[in-house]
């Protein structure tokens, strides 16, 4: 509303197109009978599949296709395989290194209409629903049935289940309930051709053959779309603690860290850290306040258990601690009131960035202690080319997410961040993305993480399962030589 | 020792020698020079490589090798590529499907030499070590750091981590630490042609392209030689509680699962039962006595904490309400001193099973309602002809191992006990192999489990890694039409 367009993405990268055939009336047409209703071409219409969530990147996409059954959606492969049509897969669009919107005018198959839940087995826990259902609204249906997801992300409003295990999503809950590699039971993939995998199991335990799945969770729809999803999911805790710390370093946010491992053991569910510049763009944009004096760095503690009387037992007597030894100089146990609050601020730092212009977003895997090294050296080399240099996130995960904020993109701040961040983490063997996929921005750099022998493998598989590489091109992969 | 031969699978099996080449001198003197003093050619020194611990497939290789580093891994097959000679990988060989014994004269290449740890990081509890390292060796080096192993099984004192990750191996922890494809973070792998694949990063969260090693894990060295793990260990708990239960139906053991769960929340780490046959069998052939009154089923509860108060509150509550509410019959919570020997009722199962002579197992998932009444319909069907039908397993996961005994082997009890389990199985939509995998025995019932699109995937996989299959042929997978 009133900002500036986007520059489309085929523009701003020099990219080319490949030569996969062009949309015609006549596809069109076809589509239209198959779902009717579900078609839309109206530019207007199909303008905010076409650009993401960060406003970064655009397509020109001309087609979006809401299919509600997954027989629909190998009908339109089938038939986008034959006429050498691209497909851009879409979940709730909330991605953040491009890859949820066509570079150029890819047809966007959305999942927004398969959002039926198939079925919740109380006794095992395990939820069967198709691709479509919002985070969010899947995790409401659970708790009034005793329990959660076993995933959590500030996008939980819009994403969808299916774009969450296409992208491999971390989130907070991570450092208690593990990956998506563990909690995803079952897939259902239709592939490239159209045809459909069936391997939408519900059992804890299945040896029988090679584990297909998981090559498709967080395979970025480049491999096949994901029309259902098995999961996991745990008991809701009877008991959900938050702590908000205040740190005078970042080596007393380490120690806090391996003190409070050790005292609160098997209820810990989050360790997230802030720093002071993140608080200052929350307090400014979204007028929330921190609960604790000024400092360095923040931390929040959530713990999930069983017995309120020993949660909170056991989570006095670690801030009891760290407060008497120096590691924490203000901190606070959360009320249910202010529990919300508290929780926010982590939650929405990434929205309170973007009221800054645009920013520059980097998402590192690092050995913890060499966490906020990264965000100081940045700092340093960048000095005033940039608005802000912050750091935040997952640090019981060893999980960074390094924000650099200017008011418009340039290439030379580019230039100036890009390699040397990439550079500075294989440095350290870190991941140049730790959750937030590759993408299209930054597929290039994949080799900064991972040796050439494991991309050309990447690309066999590519190769084997989407010959005319239709589905989501020129994300993930560099192109094969 | 005096106990018959065991008949050459070939033979039993009538199975077809598949084309590769066979071992000549001029190989042997090749390996002889690679590994001098680490080749074993004499029939006696090879004879304990060719059977496996149950006794129930022998295979008749000629040649066993020990290599000590990933580079002679290598060298062994680019070298047996080319040759076009077969290999069986061999970790511990503990498996329980054939999947560890060649079928013919396959070369067995043994990681029982590969058995250094290269890292171990106490801040993330992330170790690093070749895949030749016993289990058990791993979790006593961890315990004296304060960690421990995410598995743990019947056969940690021989079996290799290797193998381990290979079969993709569950176990007794998995209830509370998930599998291993949540805590193996990551592998170096030898390819057939030789090649090395370096994925062994040591990140908790890397989502940089598709995640390969997934692949592997599980493959049962069909399509890889697996040479390091990457393990994610969880922290040493400070207090490990057991329950032993006395249950009168598995109406009952189901309610008291439900309970459990409910009441001791994120400490419970295992519920395991075993029906009253088990019981008797490890008392006559283990002389190891039951801590309760007899019961029709026993119920092993093993809790793990951080605070041993806490955790025996939770525990004792439970047990009062289980024993007042009569789900329970009879139960003890086992000091210190009795911990061991109940833990060992559950563990020697399988060991006291094999005194009673020939074992057909069978390792299933099914929902737990339901696991139970597959061991009632089987003893119905066999009646008289076997010895022994018992059930007992991991409750928790869904998990039933399922044991027939004869006094020896025989066709016809074979083809009363198969297909009848499988299709039982299916119809229940579970897994014929939970944990165990399909090796050579099972091989052939894939398809109970996984549609044909699944498998025929499988088998380009297989095609497109071993193109020549000289990695563990013969096993889990179908040849390809």
């Amino acid at each position: 509303a009133g900002s500036p367009e986007v520059v489309p993405t085929c523009e701003r990268y020099a990219v080319r197109r490949l030569p996969f055939a062009r949309l015609a009336d006549g596809d069109v047409a076809f589509f239209e009978r198959l779902m009717p209703g579900r078609v839309l071409t109206g530019e207007e219409e199909v303008k905010p599949f076409n650009v993401d969530w960060l406003k970064s990147v655009r397509g020109c996409s001309q087609l979006v296709l809401k299919p509600q059954t997954t027989a629909e959606v190998s009908q339109v492969l089938r038939y986008c395989h034959e006429r050498n049509l691209a497909v851009n897969p879409q979940g709730g669009n909330t991605g953040l290194v491009g890859g949820s919107v066509p570079v150029f005018d890819e047809i966007i198959l959305s999942t927004a209409l398969m959002n039926q839940i198939i079925s919740f087995d109380k006794v095992s826990g395990i939820l069967v629903c198709q691709a479509g259902c919002v985070l969010e609204r899947l995790n409401e249906y659970l708790e009034e049935q005793g329990f959660i997801m076993p995933l959590d992300l500030g996008a939980k409003g819009s994403c969808h289940i299916g774009g969450n295990v296409a992208t491999n999503a971390g989130g907070l809950r991570l450092l208690r309930y593990g990956s998506l590699r563990g909690t995803v039971l079952g897939l259902e993939v239709v592939l490239a051709d159209g045809s459909a995998l069936d391997c939408l199991t519900s059992l804890r335990k299945d040896n029988t053959g090679y584990d297909l799945k998981q090559l498709f969770i967080g395979s970025e729809g480049t491999l096949g779309v994901i029309t259902a999803v098995s999961i996991l999911c745990p008991q809701k805790p009877k008991a959900v603690n938050l702590a908000f710390l205040g740190c005078q370093s970042f080596a007393k946010v380490l120690e806090t860290f391996t003190t409070c491992r050790a005292m609160l053991g098997e209820i810990l569910s989050a360790y997230e850290f802030m720093d002071e510049k993140c608080m200052e763009l929350v307090e400014r944009h979204l007028k929330l306040s921190s609960p604790v004096a000024d400092s360095p760095f923040y931390v929040l503690i959530e713990t999930s258990g069983s017995n309120s009387a020993h949660d909170e037992e056991k989570l006095n007597n670690f801030l009891e601690q760290a407060m008497a030894s120096g590691l924490v100089s203000d901190g606070t146990v959360a009320t249910d009131d202010k529990k919300i609050k508290a929780s926010l601020l982590r939650e929405r730092i990434t929205e309170a960035l973007t009221h800054e212009g645009y920013v520059y977003k980097y998402d590192i895997s690092l050995p913890v202690g060499k966490l906020y090294d990264l965000v100081t050296d940045m700092r340093a080399r960048l000095g005033q080319s940039a608005k802000n240099v912050v750091g935040y996130g997952h640090l019981g995960d060893g999980n960074l997410h390094l924000n650099i904020t200017a008011e418009s993109y340039s290439h030379s701040l580019l230039d100036a961040i890009e390699p040397f961040v990439y550079e500075w983490t294989a440095r350290c063997s870190g991941s140049i993305s730790a959750e937030h996929g590759l993408g299209f921005k930054k597929k290039h750099f994949i080799q900064y993480s991972k040796p050439g022998e494991a991309v050309a493998l990447m690309q066999q598989f590519k190769a084997m399962l989407d010959p005319k590489g239709i589905l989501n091109p020129y994300k993930t992969l560099p192109s094969a030589p």
